[in-house]
């Protein structure tokens, strides 16, 4: 996999030609920016991936609904500090009044703009501000910087998190740009997640929206437990079809997509919500591969392993206990468990039973931000792994007064 | 119903004649009691249910086989401090060295001794105190007080916990005693649950597993999620056999079982692990009875619901969200949700929108220790409900250094 260029620089989603973003502050928050615009003139091609939760919010619905009838869209508007999610006949009403505003602006069309929200749940929109503002952010689209675009959709999340590069895909120089928010996406915690990725890569609607599916499931997907997503989660894929890709490379653009997906987990997962650890959870020798995932995901979603790694404990009591819970066919006595970071790797259990180790170098190991949990159940040939956080005394503060 | 006589005084499990109960430190914590003896020296038929964890502690494996061959035993050997679980070969010969010893002072056979441990898992047993203390363990048995021995098998339960009563079935006066501990039970906790429960009413072993599964399926397991257990989970119901019971009464005795369990069970729930409220998730007008306890489980089980609830805040959003993820059928416009404890009730949820509710009032019904929420699905007439307790900072402290 080749890859020329690969920034986090300011220029995000603009780094494919003909993205303008721009982000401001409109009122759906107190005082931090809240309302985001990418805006392409001469239109995209769109995908998107959406919640599973049955519960959706109304831009999501509205979202859904489009792309299954259009797949060209020349904007898109993001607002965070109010989810605008059950909130009944009104909430689709707001929705229609902020496209009606942002389609004047830019003189499209109404089925041009996709939309979504993120924020609170079941409290009206307030548009007062967004009516006063929704000019200046059509004013401020810039062709080269989506940093105010990335601020403008954060929520709990303590960084704008962007990214942008140049692959070779065939004989084609392939863009990607992306923003990507979600500081509380990690389980058990079901805050939103939005990502939205540009790219130039000439691919149509069912060609992307296959690559989107593909490299979710394999990225946002294994940081949280299937199904157990907010009401807003959404993810868009947007190409301007500029650079052609042989039909032999759609593979490989699969594949890039996809690391790039994973690096987006990954900035999510290290800002996750009151995190003090990023930790990889790798299950080898699985009976499947469905197990293998199980596996890990019942792992990194048990609070006992999340508190025990904030306590920087190598308690594998829990880890097995955990495993044991798990649907994964596990044999108690084959079961062998690891830690490992930059600091070493010290195995804490064999065959079921402790490992002897030294507890200084247990420490040690724990004691980094990155870590992870190798976990071979030695009772098949395949593997998987998740991605999860700690559980810290500050992801209790975060979530106890949110609403407040 | 009729309930004679409730205590919860020091009677306990010998509340029922026959039972000798005592509790001493041994060793196994570094200075709390920490080893309990139950002794029915004219023997009792006993029914147990256990973990469904696919981990098992080397008690669990020894008890279930037992009562696979046997139904009459004559005392049960519990320590807390260390689970002897996942000890390898060296956990069952422990086990076995301790039935030993017990059985050569009891001058009974080995075949009739139970075994119970709850606490760090993985680490094999030191029996030092064990030898010392044994003598001490048996000389001191008490025919009226088991308080000794609810105290002794506590982990981070911050009271022991015991129950007596005496009942009416048909035209019998039948006595139950019980001990508890689980203070770390509750969902996602998934610390270890200790039950005991003595009766005199005369049913063999199978109408006492039949009237044990029922009660623990109505009581136990609405606390936990199914199958979402710790290695050593295991509700004990051991009878003298004194007390005729007609055959056309033992339903009526399952029903004061299950009222006592669900007695038991609420104390743990209300000593849970840094809880600071007691919560009764109510589910009605579901689609069916299991779709009622998912969608109550769902809730139930939510790090965000629960750290809200500590925080006290009526965030409706994330139950819906909960709701919505939860494999129950939902249409969100027909969902409505109420908070209610001792300082009145408030509707925040109506037809899937927010609901106009007065603050301070929520303020002040969150504000109670003894909390519920009532869902209705309206979209069935199926109801369920579950208990849970909020998630504190207190969890994470507790749970973050709970081995060291």
């Amino acid at each position: 996999m080749q890859v020329l260029k690969n920034q986090t620089t300011e220029a995000g989603l603009c780094h494919v030609s003909g993205v303008n973003a721009n982000g401001i502050h409109a009122g759906f928050k107190f005082m931090d920016k809240d309302l985001a615009l990418l805006y392409i003139p001469n239109g995209a091609t769109v995908a998107g991936v959406f919640t599973r939760n049955q519960v959706k919010a109304h831009s999501v619905i509205h979202d859904m609904k489009l792309l299954k009838q259009h797949s060209n869209f020349k904007a898109v508007l993001i607002n965070s500090g109010n989810a605008n999610a059950c909130n009944g006949p009104q909430g689709l009403k707001d929705l229609q009044a902020m496209v009606c505003e942002i389609q004047k602006h830019l003189n499209i069309e109404a089925h041009e703009i996709l939309v979504s929200s993120t924020g609170i749940i079941g409290e009206p929109l307030d548009l007062n501000g967004f009516y006063q503002s929704s000019q200046q952010l059509v004013d401020g689209l810039s062709s080269k910087d989506s940093q105010h675009a990335a601020e403008a959709i954060m929520t709990t999340d303590t960084k704008a998190k962007t990214l942008s590069r140049t692959v070779k895909i065939g004989d084609s120089y392939v863009h990607f740009g992306a923003m990507i928010k979600g500081a509380g996406m990690i389980h058990p915690n079901m805050g939103t997640m939005l990502a939205y990725i540009t790219t130039d890569a000439d691919l149509s609607q069912h060609e992307l929206k296959t690559a989107l599916t593909y490299a979710t499931d394999h990225s946002f997907n294994t940081m949280t437990v299937d199904g157990d997503t907010s009401t807003n989660d959404t993810a868009l894929l947007l190409s301007t079809n500029k650079v052609p890709i042989h039909a032999t490379d759609h593979s490989d653009f699969t594949h890039q997509l996809t690391y790039l997906c994973q690096d987006l987990a990954k900035m999510v997962a290290d800002d996750a919500e009151g995190s003090t650890k990023f930790v990889t959870v790798k299950v080898s020798n699985a009976y499947s591969d469905e197990d293998a995932v199980i596996a890990a995901k019942a792992v990194a979603t048990s609070s006992l392993v999340k508190t025990a790694l904030y306590g920087e404990d190598a308690n594998w009591g829990r880890i097995i206990t955990a495993l044991g819970n798990s649907k994964a066919v596990i044999n108690q006595d084959l079961v062998s468990i690891a830690f490992s970071s930059d600091k070493g790797n010290i195995t804490v259990c064999q065959h079921g039973m402790a490992s002897s180790f030294d507890e200084s170098v247990a420490s040690e190991v724990l004691a980094e931000r990155d870590l992870s949990i190798f976990i071979d159940l030695n009772i098949g040939s395949s593997s998987g792994q998740v991605w999860t956080c700690d559980m810290s005394i500050d992801y209790i503060k975060i979530n106890a007064d949110y609403r407040s």
